[in-house]
């Protein structure tokens, strides 16, 4: 008797090359969802964040980051090996259950970038562009690695061992992100004006087109981690449709009964609440159980992102109050909602599970949370005393598209005129301003 | 003999998976393409009325719309059954055909989702946003549900038994919409300057983007729609682009010959246009047929977009235009251009079918138009005289963003400035003026 | 015995109807990549030459340039047959490989497509629309299509004959348009003001917005010319991804060390150049070689943009700095990094190959580079002789939006008004302005 050669299954890789794509077109969407959420002087600077955050991401995976997470235990659960290095010993024919290998190690990548790109919404406006090309390496390698692999990897102590259950991520990209945006902001401060200025969006149509594309990334993100096309992929992506739903009406009711009217920016916040709190729980929980996630995340959330302003912390595009608070509350209710039929085995406390599984997700949540918190206030502290992680309070003022990054977002030629004709030789801010690195 | 358990097909559900996922984004990609329409003042309204839709059909569909319109059969072909409220007895185990259960009533939930969302376009700037919010749920449940079952659903009169085709949604979706608007806009009546002032798009890449994600979309539309990823899918998919193409090249025709010039609102069009009136055609009819249903679509609502100057009914953004008018063109062509290759059986006129298909969907035209028109300005009317439909003259002059969400869509800091630096302490309008919901 | 019926694998053909939805985004992507680069006053003109390509290309790829390259070769391999003109022969049951032919046809198509919709961008802000509306299918008909059979046509002399590798498009889409370009802008000469005036970007979101569908749509490209759902997908999906990081960075470190600043659209562009080197070359090269043929490209690229200023053509949005040289550094080093492990057979100069495919790919270089440019030129000044190419310098100065298609990009009502009340009858330039076809 012969085992059998694992093989590719071509539906399963056909849904996993496209949910890459998707995961991967997240990381831009995000961009603009942020860069409109900024004022006209830094939205280049927000973009560039995200950008570069998917081209050092992807080398620092290459180079050791799937490995570390997806390399046989090394720690008891700890950390990967190194096995795998510079993606050795991976070609085009090894297979990782049904699918090539090399794509499953591209998906699982395309989770670390668009974490590290969050966090950058909790320092918009005033962090300094080298220092973020320092930290998202050096971050991804001490803190998204090891908690990926603590949830993902083979042997990891929190899903192989605790029993812990993470379907898509709320411990290593919204837990992690948020708690690491907390750390980050508290690091470099509020930027000048917090609390006294309206800061408000430049653009709300480019923050709905961001949230628009997240919304369809996200259901490669979740649907995407059934690593294959069936049916857990289907009920995982229709629960992620449910939640963004209940989430984005839950956010405006409140916005509603609170401030007397509901509003596009609270529409998009609530839809992406509502996601993130699916993310851990799409591939456990029923449906009822989807709907009062996304629910209570947009509930919440909506409260919890004005948490900053007497605390005193600039999360300037909420990454605690969404990210943060949106996955713990996805990640405890699978302590709630999760169902046989999704779990193949673990139940939640309402379908007669009992308090076990909120007790383990429980601790899940607050070790990750802790750690992340921790060593990225490290790794911030670290670089603000070395490079400096804070751009200068003149840059601030003028803004860091023009001061860092010698361009301006907009162009119109003749102050005030759209579209009009367009003097054949602009003299523009960025001609008399000496831009500093 | 045992009869062999249904078996999920991988290499569909991929298909199905992606294709849910491109639809989900044409609303996100309507949105734009209404709010790069309308003018400044109210972009945020518009876009807001799409993605409200997204999360009131949604949960709509969840709870009774999915059992009316593919539950058992009930009544001659009207309604389905009420088993699967809540979506009772499905599960990610359950399998319709060759896909998830939970998959397919995923893909059809977006159908519902941009057929509502459509409908917005033909009140643009002058709806009361709350009555939306009542119009969406009860419309779905009235008008779209019924036509849905009588077109998809198990035992649905008009394609089960009146022999009547449909591919992907000319009668529940476009005539649909397109009928429903009209309806709604002759309750609300015009906006003020209508007719006289120029009403210009405020922002056409906008509208450009909006257009492409819908295109985008629509091949998961149309060619999802075969349900499957085989040679129909294929068909379906390159009649979709020949169609798009032609009805754009068509506009663009009779632009240049009438007004001296070619516009990107005309191109963007006429490809609607096109895709509209291929989206029932687009797996019955030939190659040649869907090149000449999108030619038929672009000229003929390059045409009939300005009818509503004469017949004076403020359909603002053309649903009557393109969707109504589009939609009856490809349903109707389907009598003349259907081949047996694609559909299995029934011809058109032009390939020796005789007349009999023309005449069916004649008929199914004829029904599916009078019902939506009708009970859309029935539930239109109530709203109007409970609740108010049209928002206030004031509200409506200085633009509902501002009057009823309270944002504004683009916030420059300084007027005029763009990129510049921006003062420390802008005052803006959304500060001075007092929101009403 | 009998010969086994082709079927189609329906996971290959998920992956494929995805691949192909995400080429024909790339074209939307292109025109908003081009269009916020150019000034306010042309941004329109700039969308339509992308949005008219696709339907132009669409229609002559159905009429013959399928059956110009993908049927039988009658030439020595130089021109494919016309049995299948106007599609003929070809309906949803047959099969290419494991596709529906109809599919394999249009996903083809796609790249004609884009690769006409590229060579715009060499001639931004002056070209008569009535003359780009000729030039594209007789520019498809007498350069796309040929090298494309050259190149992957049964037995096209470069791949089936010499034995030069090119797996998604380095020479029919690359070479092809960045030479294409270089000979249209000497045909047309530079815009008014070039060298003097700054012409930066208007809109730089829109860039950066343009990109991320770029590369979204360039994983249907790149992995989608595997033409199946298998591991080699996969490598040249994970390749592309590394090339464009790769790119990215070697832009930005140049920029930063040349000119003290990063910029985005540095970013945008060095992602695009790693794209377009990684196009010809993902699906030979190792996971090392993809992540040079990144980097080589960003570094190279960021210096060629450059040229044009010392050698006096004005290829406005750097067709030529970008797609030519990226495409011959991509296809070359094909020569150089080419495994076995992927490509079955040819080996590269650093993996034991030796100088053969290195001379190979030379050979394809040179004889695409030269027939694009040559035939190029001719259809250029043949246009330029009888109709004319070049808008007026009136239309030039005003702007090809206002004077051409008698449109403005973006209209906010009042004058340097963002978001604000709008007066309720705008008298706008467009009204004054006489639109000249």
């Amino acid at each position: 008797m012969t085992l059998a050669a694992p093989r590719v299954d071509t539906g399963d890789t056909a849904w996993l090359l496209a949910a890459t794509a998707l995961v991967l077109l997240m990381t831009p969407g995000l961009a603009l969802f942020y860069g409109g959420m900024v004022r006209t002087k830094s939205v280049l600077n927000m973009l560039m964040m995200s950008f570069v955050s998917i081209a050092l991401v992807t080398v620092v995976w290459l180079a050791a980051g799937y490995s570390l997470v997806f390399g046989e235990d090394t720690a008891g659960g700890l950390i990967g090996s190194l096995d795998h290095l510079g993606m050795a010993g991976l070609g085009p024919d090894s297979v990782q259950g049904t699918v090539p290998t090399l794509l499953f190690a591209t998906f699982q990548l395309t989770f670390a970038v668009i974490t590290a790109a969050l966090v950058s919404g909790a320092i918009a406006d005033r962090a300094k562009f080298g220092a973020w090309l320092v930290f998202v390496p050096v971050w991804t390698l001490l803190v998204y690695v090891p908690v990926a692999h603590w949830t993902w990897g083979p042997g990891g102590w929190i899903l192989d061992r605790l029993g812990a259950l993470d379907f898509a991520g709320g411990l290593p990209v919204e837990i992690t992100s948020g708690a690491s945006g907390l750390a980050l902001c508290l690091v470099l401060g509020p930027r000048l004006g917090f609390k006294k200025d309206a800061m408000r969006p430049h653009n709300l149509p480019m923050v709905m087109l961001g949230a628009g594309l997240l919304w369809f990334g996200w259901f490669g993100f979740n649907a995407g981690s059934a690593l294959g096309a069936n049916g857990l992929a289907a009920a995982a992506f229709l629960n992620t449709l449910a939640a963004g739903c209940t989430g984005l009406l839950g956010w405006l009711l409140v916005e509603q009964k609170r401030d007397g009217h509901a509003t596009t920016l609270g529409a998009a916040s609530g839809a992406v609440a509502g996601l993130v709190a699916i993310t851990p729980s799409c591939g456990s929980v029923s449906l009822l159980g989807a709907l009062v996630v996304g629910l209570a995340a947009g509930v919440v959330c909506s409260y919890a992102v004005s948490w900053k302003f007497r605390l005193n912390y600039d999360d300037s595009l909420d990454v605690v109050g969404v990210h943060l608070v949106g996955g713990v509350i996805g990640t405890l209710l699978i302590g709630v909602f999760a169902v046989e039929s999704m779990t193949g085995g673990a139940e939640g406390l309402l379908y007669g599970g009992g308090l076990g599984q909120l007790g383990r997700q429980l601790v899940a949540v607050a070790a990750v949370g802790a750690y992340a918190f921790l060593v990225t206030y490290g790794i911030g502290q670290l670089i603000d005393r070395t490079l400096g992680f804070r751009a200068s309070e003149e840059q601030e003022h003028a803004g860091l598209d023009l001061t860092v990054h010698a361009e301006t977002a907009y162009d119109h030629g003749v102050p005030g005129g759209h579209g009009g004709p367009v003097t054949s030789s602009p003299v523009s801010l960025a001609q008399k301003v000496k831009p500093q690195a």
